[in-house]
């Protein structure tokens, strides 16, 4: 007998974001992730005004006890959010109702003097400071592989490829290295974020923390400002204690806009890589084997490069949601009037796709599988060409740097369309000039294993880098 | 005792949304909408290769039955997203096991010769016919509530402003006709979409049908090449028969996408005005009052404009959801790794958030309140300055052009700084040039409701394209 | 003895723009070509009030006389862009000096009842009419170029790529025709502008066409109401009459951003196809040679796939740019204070670029140098796994559906590890199962060149539309 | 006699760009600067070269003699760009040429070992240095006299605005405070850039840097790597040695990007809210007069806020070309066919438009007209309700919290439609609950001079910031 299995509609379980479906971050930045860090939010102010003798201490107990997302209601929540135009007013009301149902007296200090802004955008640092640690930890994680790809293959020779075309060789531990020191860079941006930390929100109605004051004089501590209620407030909940409010003044969500944004640019240019890597044509890597990993509906002999699609398609996204955050700089008066309200779901995407982005990239680095002997038979593909560069060099002592060029470059075309070895064509083109040329030393100079400059000692640079910068 | 409500994370329920939240279209965009999509393409196919005589009659019967997304798994779904990177390879397993329950034999005919592309860019264009539908039903109601605007204030006078300043008098009927022929331009280009007729996607693996056309000649209908199989696929699913398979090829995205930044951006103008309108010093307009609505959680006398931030805060975000699917016309290979992947959330987004600011804006035209009195003092602030213009070319050929102007600029000053009126200013300026100025006359001409030009018969222009375009 | 050659800074000649330099359409969009288009729009005010009256024809023929770009100080224009935020206020002071040179009476006509925004938008519409018309008419030269590679390619079997991965034969005529239907697609695109007509921009100061009518009153001519301008004045342009003035409704504007977004998009995927089968290891493409094209400055080898890259440069860019004017269409009151000065740039860039990125694409698409026998290689190089679908289908009923697929990923898994054939392999397998196999029988079925299934017959539809569209 | 003034086109003179031109830094970004750059560099490889004994001392003095921008024909530049993909191909044989007048044998050492995107990176990162340098000293200058307003007007009350109506006071001094706030941190942003500094680039054809070390072996320096030549290579050109070359690894850009997005929305925030409170209705602010500024080709009246205009359209661009930048993170292979072309113009109009706006926001700041008269009435214009959060304060101990906002709000309502006295309504509805209402009391309570909260004292505190920080 067939049953059903869903009830309600489901605007978003993943199911059309491949770039973070799966990835175990839901929980830091789903619906009820958002709500209990409001409430933690209304928490922390409660225990803020408690411990300046504002309110009684009791009553921020009885606040905390009824502050889980699970008491709440986030399908009614969801309808007031068209009313009001956010989640706050009718969260607060929930709030309300909940306190009252536990201590009667309390509720008249739930959310006293507060404003909406500052209860959702200190939750959305909150948000923000959980999901970027865990971005970060990925990243760790990425790094990690990474350093051992780069040191495993400091030496493994592979072309190096220039406007799509063979240009001269490189190792692969340095191409490895280059993923590691973009994804350093990640790790820098985000650590900075973190470091200096993310800001609580404290203004009231329009930034000035006025009815703060109000309730803290009819308390009896009349003369004070709000201003006292700023530290602990912020430290209740973990988060810097912002110089001034920041209703209009939105530099932390730009900051996280742009390290994300960096962030799955930097994955973005591993996975393009891996790519163009795994083509068959050239089949230099291969992603971790997984059960059904790949698979195609159709084509049983389909290996596709999952794990880098899923990060391309993160990375593809994430710069346009960061620039709507860049452009809500741009907003107007104290408190602004759609500028706010069109910042929560882009940020909401940057955490969960550059999260996602992050753990699919450590999984890919993790388990990449390199193919040196793929990589030595490409090298040798261009019969030599790809060390022409060199042979530009040595020549040109001999027939001036110009005519050196053009020289090689008509020989090259010249082998290209024969079977003929570079060898014989170079040694007789110098013989016609007047030159001997040793051909043993000639075949030297034209392997291209010997041609890989400074590659490994750069891949060292890079590890070096990792190890001593303490990034976590 | 209190009680928890909810049980599993939701990664987006609405409530960081309040540009879509509430408006009543999840049903058409959902996880489960999308879903069932795709099982009506598998249907679709079936069918079509049953009228072929390809697959037998009454396997495409039982794959039918067995078509509802409330028999899938979406979770499950959810997990093999991330394996292959696309939800149709884990629903046709789920599909073939609920075929199989039903008639064993049948299952071997689902998904026959397909591929997964086909079947999400079919569904898709589903989504999307039915969302257009909808955002274009009502963008109707939102022209009809203007155009009963622009009728009733066809002659209200109010000012024109022009880079923020009071500039010279229009009427607020042409106000409404400005946004109505917007909205109209919208749904012109929504109409122009669904009159193309989105079209149906039918390729197999690499665009070629050659799978259809395999299993068409194992069915003993040899020498066939899959191309008699588009159209009526495209006839069961209500699309149109696409000319070639359009895998790579990804005209009818970035077309839904042009034309959704383009309503936003239509409502997007309207909502700005209203917002401006709406102003404490302005109060010219004032929105639909509804219990509750526009709620502080602090301040009882705010009455926000909350419907048309509803509408700027879709409109901030759709160009950037635009961008990525243009962006997305540039993909490699017959079908993309990434690209295509990218274009899912982003697209659903578009339809989403231009279905809720075309409710919303339904919903503020219907209800908005004018408040032609405020429009008069306003239309008096600068005292005669705001026609200004219209004393320059009187004045013009009395004192030349550029000297009138000067004049008049010098004048509105000390004028604008004194309580003088510009009548007695402007007479004894005339009378000290030798020129005798009609002062009944004079104060005529400053009255500002007697320079709105044509403002009237423009808004005519547009309520007249309303009833003739036949715009549904 | 070293010369100077230039004199003073150029802030932009072209050298940092590859994607637009060199291809000849610098005349339509410099700043001459948009002040040559400004004058072109106060020569037609003027015409248009000679006709009706307004003003004396032979102040409309001074006003002719001295509407030429070269006669106009760029610099001192610059300099007032500054003072008043827009060209057109410093343009009617040296066109109104200029007239007066030739004929006192006549200057008092210059720009008479009109505002800068009449004059700039009309402007702006005619750089994009002779811009559109352009790029249209090199696009044609380059869907001519591809129609032919589709026709002499129609047969030419080389593998369909999809996810990076070999999937199954196509033919290279089905890929040039998939170039060719995105380049019609962009044709349409465009030629829709153009058949309906780029609006010209008549409204005053505040979109009412009050101080036309004004002026008409003056000049005897009571009762008018600007309206009748409208005709006469879009008939000297050559532009569309509008229904209504268009200031605050930039419809136009973004209509133009997204044809053009979807040109370079169209445009990008062909480029970046060309750019993955000219890799070195591909290398089914060549560009087409010239002296020096593709040269490096250090590898006498390297051919840089040149035009390809102009191309992609072109793609990223102009979605950015048609994002900034679709979100121009949020502008707040009767005439817009920097929304309207944001467009002009970026709707510039656009042109430029896209009408860059078409005569690139011209001329890649006429001289592409195919290479059949690489494509016939590639096409060999997984030893026929790349036909497994077909495969798959001729097992399927042998075997079953799932079975014959694991069974087909596991033969193609060993035999990509060994030197063994497919064909041996399979006949093995099927002797285990009790199955006799026709070797002759399976080795036909395993040429790829037999399984392009209906890509000729599709190829051949998109020559037809090229032929029937009547698309110029 | 009309004369000709100009002779050939100018792509762009400023004239489209009004968030730019006039403002003084073509010079820094132009074309030649950016030549000149690439001259720069040529010059210190060449030192460093001749530092390390590759090259003769000589020769790199006449490389030095010769790298001028102005001995280089821009034209001829240009239409090289269009053949190799980039200008340097084309610069490097002028300056062979040039090099070979003054000293034919030093003509062999220029750009020895070098590859294109070594020169236009370093380059690239030159014209950076100075750019941003100018813009942190233009953002001084708008700090400076930002500072100054915060400070005059510390106590000065006006109506804070939320979603755009009247909320609770504030003072002129916090708002201007916040716009230094932001001012400042755009300034940190671009400082750490400066601080940490902008990376030369330096890796030769594929990033190994194997000519270089070619080069000094063939000099009689084997062993050496080329990495001996970053130090001193970077020294001369003032830059950052970069641990590894960077020319797939993008993150300088990103970065630049990044700083440069966030500066201009921090003054496109600043430029807002000058546009809305110097709106005609609002008018509590004048733009800095000047002659001609702000005037309209048509209203004699006319003052619009013109500064503010030229650095809203700035804003509203920045965010897409950052955009451009961000995603050219992602980019392919060891150097990119299209991404990093991509960069330039984009790049060079993120540097243009912010120099332009800083310095414009600098001049807006410094002759900021601020009307207290007005902004006093303004406060008084809801009759009180502005302090309704106050009372809700001071009610909700007598009538509870929620209760207490339902009287307010219906008495705010009802006090709004009558020319009723608040104070009276209030003391009335008290006296019906049975509560004595002292009304000077309630009039001191509803004085809104008196509830500006702590916003001089946080104003004070932005600009102890700016004291404290040491920010230029």
């Amino acid at each position: 007998m067939l049953q059903k299995i869903n009830s309600e509609p489901t605007i978003d379980s993943g199911l059309l974001s491949p770039g973070r479906v799966g990835t175990g971050v839901d929980h830091l930045i789903s619906d009820e992730a958002w709500v209990q860090a409001m409430l933690d939010v209304e928490v922390a102010l409660a225990r803020a005004q408690a411990d300046l003798g504002v309110i009684p201490a009791s009553a921020a107990d009885s606040i905390a006890t009824a502050c889980h997302a699970d008491l709440m209601n986030l399908r009614s929540l969801g309808e007031g959010v068209r009313v009001t135009a956010n989640p706050v007013v009718g969260l607060v009301e929930q709030l309300t109702a909940a306190v009252s149902e536990i201590d009667r007296g309390a509720a008249e200090y739930v959310h006293r003097g507060s404003t909406s802004q500052d209860i959702l955008d200190s939750a959305m640092m909150l948000v923000c400071k959980r999901a970027l640690t865990h971005v970060d930890d990925e990243l760790t994680r990425c790094a990690d592989a990474l350093a051992a790809l780069a040191e495993q293959h400091r030496n493994t020779p592979m072309v190096g490829r220039t406007l799509t075309q063979h240009a001269v060789p490189i190792t692969f531990g340095l191409k490895a290295a280059g993923w590691l020191q973009m994804v350093l860079d990640a790790k820098e941006r985000i650590q900075r974020i973190l470091d200096l930390g993310l800001p609580a929100s404290l203004g009231g109605a329009a930034g000035t923390l006025s009815a703060y004051a109000e309730y803290a004089a009819l308390a009896g501590r009349p003369g004070e400002l709000g201003l006292e209620l700023i530290e602990p407030f912020a430290a209740h909940l973990g988060l810097r204690a912002p110089l001034v409010p920041w209703h209009g003044l939105r530099t932390p969500v730009a900051d996280v806009a742009g390290a994300l944004a960096f962030t799955t640019g930097a994955l973005g240019k591993f996975a393009l890589d891996v790519q163009i890597m795994t083509r068959t044509e050239i089949r230099e890597l291969a992603e971790p084997a997984a059960p059904g990993r790949g698979a195609s509906s159709a084509m049983p002999q389909k290996h596709n490069p999952v794990l880098a699609t899923l990060i391309a398609t993160a990375a593809r996204q994430l710069p346009a949601y960061a620039l709507v955050l860049f452009q809500c700089l741009v907003v107007e008066d104290e408190r602004s009037a759609g500028g706010w309200h069109a910042e929560w779901q882009p940020l909401r995407e940057c955490l969960h796709l550059s999260a996602g982005a992050a753990t699919n990239a450590a999984e890919l680095a993790s388990g990449l599988q390199v193919i040196p002997r793929r990589m030595h038979d490409n090298l040798l593909l261009t019969g030599g060409a790809v060390v022409s560069e060199r042979l530009n060099a040595a020549f040109a002592p001999i027939f001036g740097k110009a005519a050196a060029k053009r020289l090689l470059t008509r020989i090259i075309e010249e082998a290209g369309d024969s079977d003929h070895d570079l060898v014989d064509f170079l040694s007789r083109e110098a013989a016609g000039e007047g030159h001997h040329v040793d051909q043993a030393a000639l075949r030297r100079l034209l392997d291209p294993r010997e041609y890989t400059g400074a590659s490994p000692q750069l891949a060292d640079r890079v590890l070096r880098r990792l190890r001593d910068s303490g990034l976590r």
